[in-house]
């Protein structure tokens, strides 16, 4: 079964009506919002990263979940699978490191055992509060936070950051060497929580850039039932990427995507790099010229692994 | 590194004022009561057990937790590994049932590809309101929650429905023959809600049978920090279950075990099976004189899979 078939199915059962219609990254429950992403051994992290930085992605990845929508971090939850003694002790040491860092809680979890030789799977789940309100507020118990189908006709497309840094990262990991920097941008990503606070309350809709670029610009427009077009030669790289397109077809920027307004003065850095119109779909331009869409819009941890990923599919 | 060293790592971390010290089942957050419990075939369930009472056990075991501090069910999230589409649609079948059964949303959630081959891992995270209060409200942010560490000296054990009835439905699902309702007692266990919201106000300390009866009975008497003394003559056991020690050493009952004062009177029906006393330790009796302790006190999911389970160990 896709994992769009799946999801559809799980849309028929009773959905909370704090689960966004299972479309969005977070569900909004009594005031606090959640988010909870699953990372697979060989599917999300090479076997050969290190567990200190798996420990970072996992937290960091659901972090900017909650970055995408205003939220102050509350907590996490750890569901943990026992399987070697260096690596678990490597992973709780880069764990205290991202905890730290964005001075994030634990506040529980489960510990499992592995068959031998079974690839990990780590889940985390995070909590906030909308706009860093106290949960149990009026104010925190509304559903505030941006959701990915606000986009209207006439926004502006914007994202903050550099994106393809993580994709190049990705590929200096795989060949062994390469520059630091790109690396740790796939390996160490930074959730963009104090942006997102700045920007929740003012833009018309939000995600992070978690499969790419173009992939997830797709996916805004579609949940918000309008068309956008990218100009790859607006898209932000950082130093030692030039290639625009790949960079906008690579994961695991963690950057973060919104839609505001025309005339919209953003707060904090961030780079408008499309438009969104009436109709539907995705159109890329280069220096005014249409592009034709490459066959992968972006990377999708789906049944496929790393097929090709149709928001419309 | 086995559970209890990871969980002692996990402690020095930052911990969130409702992490209850990761020392008892549940958290309490914003209001929220939330559990997860991660299941790994293999090590909590058998390969060959049906995809749909695989998904009951994941739901009914969560909201045992729940049931166990006497919270009302506010949904809860999936985090499921697509692998196999019949053994998939399977899963949603009884998804759906239990769902249904308990009258719980789904709130959201993460899918994820697994590498040809690997045992699934199931996560699911459920979130409960305290005492059946509305979130958010003052009372329901309190910690009310009975947790495991309460029981105190001079006062009861006692234990909900049968045990045993698992374990023996375990032996029935390995060798594909036997009674069906204790079968169903292992494939389908029932969350004991309305029992737990009812005992909840009432009781001292509870937390549900998941590893065996003797063992949970002795980690409720060293987080209480008094001794327990178990009669075997006492336990409760279901039509076809007679052996009490090898019902009470074995796991997934997911009946609720409360310390309450003496005198108590039940407002559910439920067996008193053993008194805390001053000291340390877990001890049985049968027609009152002392039995030695067998070498197993329960079923362990930890490293060892189902090894020899210490809880001072």
């Amino acid at each position: 079964m896709t994992e769009s078939d799946f999801i559809a199915r799980l849309r028929t059962l009773p959905l909370h009506p704090g689960a966004r219609g299972l479309a969005d990254d977070v569900a909004v429950v009594g005031g606090l919002i959640v988010t909870s992403d699953t990372l697979v051994e060989g599917v999300h992290f090479l076997p050969g990263d290190p567990a200190a930085d798996v420990a970072w992605k996992l937290v960091a990845t659901n972090l900017s979940d909650l970055a995408a929508k205003g939220a102050a971090v509350e907590g996490v939850m750890l569901n943990y699978p026992l399987r070697d003694a260096d690596w678990d002790a490597a992973f709780l040491d880069g764990l205290a490191a991202v905890l730290g860092a964005y001075d994030v809680a634990l506040i529980g979890g489960d510990t499992v055992s592995l068959p031998a030789g079974a690839p990990r799977v780590l889940t985390l789940t995070a909590f906030g509060t909308a706009f860093g309100t106290a949960f149990g507020t009026e104010f925190g118990r509304d559903a505030r936070a941006p959701a990915r189908s606000g986009a209207r006709v006439g926004d502006a497309l914007w994202v903050t950051g550099t994106i393809g840094g993580a994709g190049a990262g990705l590929a200096i990991a795989r060949a062994g060497t390469g520059d630091a920097a790109l690396l740790a941008r796939y390996r160490r990503p930074v959730p963009r929580l104090a942006e997102g606070r700045a920007l929740a309350p003012l833009v018309h809709a939000m995600m992070d850039v978690s499969d790419g670029l173009l992939i997830d610009a797709a996916r805004m427009a579609a949940a918000s039932g309008v068309a956008v077009t990218v100009a790859l030669d607006a898209v932000p790289l950082p130093a030692g990427v030039d290639d625009a397109l790949a960079a906008a077809t690579a994961g695991d920027d963690y950057e973060l995507l919104f839609a505001a307004p025309p005339g919209f003065v953003p707060p904090v850095p961030a780079t408008r790099v499309g438009a969104f119109a009436a109709g539907e779909g995705l159109a890329l331009t280069r220096d005014g010229a249409a592009v034709p869409l490459p066959r992968q819009l972006g990377f999708q941890h789906g049944l496929s692994g790393m097929g090709c990923a149709d928001p419309r599919a």
